[in-house]
């Protein structure tokens, strides 16, 4: 893995607060998310509910930017991609976590789905560093 | 004023982090910016550089997400609303303010331009209440 993605997947997992950003309806629109797994050719995972707008939102536009904090570090990043809603049960079991009982009956919950992005850039900013860099993920 | 509009603007005033939001290549972009300015009545205030990304974007999309998070008060707020870049020679010299020096000549610096966002719609969500408030500035 390049040195710039190893950065990027760094500032990813120290982040203390990850935005999930929709552009549905006109204006972009935020939300914090978990994340629950990432993988590093290039894809984020969460969990939601199916009835969330953030659901209506994705099928009307897929194509979301998912942005890190990462405030001890000074350093932001963000990734652009398209939002996919996946059902598929075994997938669900898989990420299933039973700190979710809270909100779900459990992995065969219908109102309970992923969202995966599949990233196609991402970027990310050092503040004490001054520096942007770029991340091409469809290369 | 009513509560609602004071309890937007208290979130926004104690919000450690801004994120002013574009969204003119095909996906939202994200950066942090410092309020220089807000009035009650649905404004915000920022100043940038006239070069910089986000004025071009403006002149592609001036529909804009302004996000403030109060990590302290576990509350979010996001505006909804149209960016406008101004130039005019009294009001950059109204906001001036000389810690800028450090980025431009002075207040007549044509670099120097300010963004006004006029806010049409604003959310905000408490965290531990579980309380998502919207504040309409159209009515």
């Amino acid at each position: 893995m390049a040195e710039a993605e190893e950065k990027l997947w760094e500032i990813v997992e120290e982040s203390e607060i990850a935005l999930f950003i929709t552009q549905a309806d006109g204006y972009p629109r935020v939300r914090p998310m978990t994340l629950i797994a990432y993988e590093e050719e290039g894809g984020v995972w969460f969990a939601t509910s199916k009835s969330s707008r953030k659901v209506e939102e994705i099928g009307k536009n897929p194509n979301v930017t998912v942005c890190f904090l990462d405030l001890e570090g000074s350093a932001y990043a963000q990734l652009f991609g398209r939002a996919e809603v996946i059902e598929d049960r075994e997938v669900k079991e898989e990420f299933w976590d039973e700190e979710w009982e809270e909100y779900w009956e459990g992995p065969d919950d219908p109102d309970y789905v992923l969202i995966h992005v599949q990233v196609q850039k991402a970027e990310y900013y050092l503040l004490e560093a001054d520096e942007l860099w770029v991340v091409d993920f469809e290369e």
